[in-house]
């Protein structure tokens, strides 16, 4: 048996590769099988992960492993699916034991957390990457789209922003603090954990949706774009945890909430009506409206508009 | 616009992307839609393909959109599937205008050969890589397994092998040939035909299918070890290219149609009566037979057991 026979023997062993509902064939044939129930659409999405890019060189295994999934699961939460399960493609630059089975234990928790099943993948030789695909399922037509915002809903986000970014410089070593501010940080960072019951609970409720990926005011713009409105987003209203403010300052800490990348909290709008109906899942922030017109706009609590020094985010990317 | 933004637009005006028969919502939200009819099951494969070792270096980017989408679509064949979309997760070292409209060319010629849909997709900086994962449906309980060969059942193949392996040396440059030797040796490599319509030929006919990758007798292997039967090959029975055998030499271009890889052919078991009810597509050769037992075995025109010198294969992989 090779070494890369080997590693699909390590991945089919693993809790999260036994099948599940949904899955009618996993990991070992030329195709996985899915099944789904009538009157449902099944949600696709790919995400590919580059070391030195999305993530640094030589990073713990077991956080890549967590982290590599939740990114993917989280464009399943963003479209209210149920989830099913994931390939994995794996391009390693060597055949490393304990790397494997350390990265594969990561994948495995964050699959168990999210109820997705792993159902087949391929590896390759090369240069670090992992692209995840993944699968899930909704309600024909419920599915939320970025496409349907309408002026007058109310721009809401499932969460704090921010902590990813403001963990960067914890995740590349260039600083340290407290682990009361650490911790929190570094866990948006390394296993954000998709807001999957938050976007089921919005199907049939919120009229556009996305995960924050890009950065705040990026995403808000392709909701706008998509949907042909434009957004405001009034800063004093953007929530900001406790610890990204004391690591940061509070003016720094609100840059990194607006501009930052990598959060994966859901971002959405909502008539208002739709909004207080919502049995409150205890993480939602109204922090803007939808307006006719295009583009996003940033006021501070003066109502004046605000334009931000960067709007755009870079993901993580080292110099080479 | 960022250029990666650029080419998420460049692929997204492609024809292949135009959405088809089971797409719901395509490139463009956070997850594309598929719908599947009644009583129909979603087959899925993913496969990666690495610059220098998948394909060489500075090699015709037409040539690889079309191979990269081909090698993945074939599992859909191999599984009796019919095709609805692929993604693609491309990681490019840097953003060639140039190179990327004729790799999206490739492409999208290739998708409409197949009649598959691009979904969606990421595009991200670093080494040249590719992941195609590819969506198909067969009606539940009929997509063709690995498992499922019986003793007695004839071991059959759908074309000409060794063609891809032969290809090899004009691929990197180490050799020339005449063009009616060099093109039928290209083609199978740089753009071998996924065999959708036998696939679905065979569908409720054939016991255990697949494409072959890894080489014939490698390949053979694995149907043999998931059915838990043994495979018997006549060599002379193998079919061989004229191509090949004047490019190579009689016996070169069997080792090569009995190892080399590539050739996404579809291998097959069917029992015998099977075979007679089949309308012929014209490309079935049977080549053996299951036997009771295990592992593959070669048998030369005198019914003695051959054991050839190299039974894996290794694909294409330059010496750094």
């Amino acid at each position: 048996m090779g070494e890369f026979e080997l590693i699909r023997h390590y991945f089919a062993a693993a809790a999260c590769a036994q099948g599940g509902e949904g899955v009618v064939l996993g990991i070992g044939d030329d195709c996985a099988l899915l099944e789904l129930p009538a009157g449902e659409q099944l949600a696709v999405s790919t995400d590919t992960l580059v070391e030195g890019v999305h993530f640094p060189v030589a990073c713990d295994p077991l956080l890549l492993g967590q982290r590599s999934l939740a990114v993917a699961v989280s464009d399943l939460a963003a479209m209210g699916a149920d989830p099913i399960g994931f390939t994995v493609a794996l391009t390693l630059p060597q055949v490393g034991a304990d790397w494997l089975r350390q990265y594969a234990d990561g994948l495995n928790r964050m699959a168990l957390r999210c109820g997705v099943s792993l159902i087949g993948g391929d590896t390759t030789r090369g240069p670090l990457a992992i692209t995840v695909t993944v699968f899930g399922k909704a309600p024909a037509g419920q599915a939320l789209r970025r496409s349907g915002a309408r002026p007058g809903d109310l721009l809401c986000v499932g969460g704090y922003l921010g902590n990813a970014a403001g963990a960067l410089p914890l995740v590349l070593g260039e600083r340290t603090a407290p682990a009361e501010v650490a911790e929190p940080l570094l866990a948006q960072y390394w296993s954000p954990l998709p807001q999957l019951a938050l976007g089921q609970l919005l199907r049939g409720r919120a009229t556009a949706a996305l995960d924050i990926s890009d950065g705040l005011l990026a995403d808000c713009g392709h909701i706008a774009k998509a949907s042909g409105v434009a957004l405001q987003v009034n800063a004093e209203q953007v929530p900001v945890s406790p610890a990204l403010q004391a690591f940061l300052g509070q003016e720094a800490a609100l840059h990194a909430a607006l501009t930052g990348g990598d959060d994966y909290v859901l971002a959405f709008t909502v008539p208002e009506a739709q909004l207080s109906s919502l049995p409150d899942p205890g993480v939602i922030h109204v922090i803007g409206r939808v307006l006719e017109g295009q583009g996003v706009t940033l006021r501070d609590g003066q109502g004046q508009d605000i334009t931000p020094a960067q709007r755009g985010y870079q993901h993580f990317r080292e110099t080479p």
